[in-house]
């Protein structure tokens, strides 16, 4: 894409509200849009990081059987009555809004009491099972502070997948398998080396559930890590049965502070005894169907990738989650080098590579050097007098080429760049 | 896809509060799910279709280079009270909900005071027009009644883009780009023989609006259509005035039903001005940008589309938007069949031909047809002791191969199968 045609502007100035490092680089990047406190909506280079998390989750819940739905956000009272989770008392984060006929409605928190109720639908027999479903859809949170910019939101998209199972041990294969897809996914989209499995409480059905957390000073959470064995737990969890349980020795963990980037928790029948999803077993007897949740925020991600791997200068995205794979630069006025580097932005899109091309007029170098920084596009080339050079000699060359994480860039030809980028893909 | 594997199965009945064909159908062929009147949930069948309406649209939105965002679905009082659209005797279909300090919030009735505010970021100048802005996005409409399935919603997706522009002459040149766009996506879609270009009346900056109705008996709207011209009228406009205008002829003018699927407004200056989005112009002077909205439901779409094309048996999806281009059945217990069924099913899957395999044991001949008709996939194949008559006695065939439109299927080999599916891809 043309940068010249992109609506979204890069901004000096972070927003004086906005104290988060993520949402400051974001929006200054013009990757998101602050509606209120806790409320962002994702303009074309912020979309397009979103979409690449959620192919890369997509694909990972597919890989483990999940079939893909889209629930509603307009929940009805009688769906959370059973689970006695209408109350504002019980869930202290709904908005409720209503009817015209006055009959009160929440705005969906989370999705376990209606995917329950879908489910009664479909699940009758032991020949119906294992069952996995999950949808990207929006959550509604109605938290008292939002402070953490898309990390923590009022208005936030999730993966939510849950899993029906006959019993806990067909549940607890698939819990194994979840947590590998989850470990997958982290490793894909960058932040594999400093995320953690981490052990939380468990609620009714289970010892522990589990927690992804990634490691970043803008962490709302502290959690207790052994780097060597590279599992942690949390401050709920924290005590001698649980150390001993999982054979960690209390000196040997560092508290740090982390984001949760993604949990996995067994329900067991809370939520199929409560609604009534029953089954009936190869012997003919009824029997409760064993459930799990399963949740990632790909906002929360992005908003952690940000905060763990930006520097000084702006973001670094991770290539596999990046807006565009290259940021292409034409400097100075001069018309040979503009049709080179027009050239060269044909040359890529043909090849399928996503490229940012950067051909304002009236721009300086320096503008477009702060800004390819702050945007964070992997690999940045630049074409100028400077780097043609070579070309102009009949050595090859023509284009400058630095990765976002490097310092100095080198002299490369289009074929070369194409090689690297295609290969890369 | 393996049909024993799809969690989603069908149903003999429709539900009894359901009076809508589109609904009934899509619930009886596990499309849909019924949360409650007015909001449904997309199950996996459900959601293919929509994706596939959703690429189309895309598509098209691009070519006219709109650019995709994502807004958000909670709205502060502060950006829709500059129009005078906050109360709800002005918008009567608002929900409204609260932040925990009181403060009051509305959910996305539609968008335009939002997108209207975004674009302050990052339009200054008469070099930074024109843009257009697209999103897919939930919008909310408490609705007093809601009773013709997916066709009217309280919560439902819609693609809603905004154009902004110099003036009324740029402008007028994208809104004529917007319809061809449009009738595109129509045409793509299977129902563009049957949906036509509706002058509707227009608001403050131009006389007419435009919508797009297509003909089917389920429309809630009347419209006035010269079928040989090709366009129609909707009830505001029926005058003297308009018929002369367009040169038609009242009596030639046939009254039909009609679901609004499309429309495109000229919206002038009215939220530019009220909430201050202005540009400089290339002599200095500072002008109110010139907006335009035009938006589709992919849900009403769909609906429409079941309402349009489907017969007694069922659905009939065309094969641009079908959630499988195939579905595969294999009849009776013969294991020789079965492996045939295998090897063709997994052949497909090998060509990218998207295929729903209906390998479920113990459900008789009768049923998989009687299923295969409600589903409405394009092409069914058939593998039975009988179609693979010709196949053992060395003379190729196999595969009962029938278009779900046709009555009598022929038979054909594999490698005609998948050479007659791929060249249609």
């Amino acid at each position: 894409m043309r940068q010249s045609q992109l609506f979204t502007k890069t901004k000096k100035e972070a927003p004086s509200d906005e104290v988060s490092k993520n949402a400051e680089l974001l929006i200054r990047g013009g990757f998101i849009h602050k509606e209120m406190a806790g409320v962002y909506s994702y303009l074309p280079l912020g979309l397009r990081v979103i979409k690449n998390i959620e192919n890369i989750i997509r694909e990972e819940m597919n890989a483990i059987d999940g079939q893909e739905i889209t629930m509603t956000a307009l929940q009805e009272k009688e769906t959370w009555e059973p689970t006695d989770q209408w109350s504002d008392e019980k869930i202290d984060v709904w908005f409720k809004t209503k009817l015209k006929n006055e009959t009160e409605l929440g705005l969906a928190v989370t999705h376990e009491a209606p995917v329950t109720k879908i489910m009664k639908s479909f699940i009758q027999s032991y020949r119906d099972l294992p069952k996995f479903v999950y949808q990207f859809q929006t959550k509604f949170r109605n938290e008292a502070r939002a402070k953490s910019g898309i990390m923590r939101c009022r208005e936030f998209e999730m993966k939510d997948l849950y899993s029906f199972c006959k019993d806990e041990q067909e549940h607890n294969e698939f819990y194994e398998k979840s947590k590998v897809a989850y470990q997958n996914i982290f490793k894909r989209t960058g932040i594999g080396h400093i995320t953690y499995l981490t052990f939380a409480s468990g609620g009714m059905f289970s010892k522990y559930s589990h927690e992804f957390q990634t490691i970043t000073g803008a962490g709302e959470d502290t959690i207790y890590l052994d780097e060597v064995k590279g599992i942690a737990i949390n401050k709920e969890v924290n005590n001698v049965e649980t150390l001993s349980l999982l054979g960690l020795d209390k000196d040997k963990l560092v508290e740090k502070r982390a984001v949760e980037v993604g949990n996995i928790f067994t329900l067991g029948t809370r939520f199929s005894d409560a609604l009534n999803l029953k089954y009936q077993t190869e012997t003919g007897e009824l029997k409760s169907v064993f459930m799990g949740s399963y949740g990632i925020g790909p906002g929360r991600l992005m908003g952690t990738v940000v905060e763990a791997l930006a520097d000084d200068k702006g973001i670094i995205w991770p290539e596999s989650i990046a807006p565009f794979k290259v940021h292409l630069l034409v400097l100075g006025d001069d018309e040979a080098v503009s049709t080179e580097a027009n050239k060269i932005y044909e040359s890529l899109v043909k090849n399928n590579i996503e490229v940012l091309f950067d051909d304002r007029k009236e721009v300086s170098a320096g503008e477009k050097f702060a800004d390819a920084d702050l945007l964070g596009i992997p690999y940045r080339t630049v074409v100028s007098t400077r780097s043609m050079k070579d070309l102009s000699a009949g050595a090859g060359g023509g284009i400058e080429l630095k990765k976002r994480t490097e310092e100095k860039g080198k002299i490369v030809s289009l074929d070369e760049l194409i090689n690297l980028l295609v290969t890369r893909t």
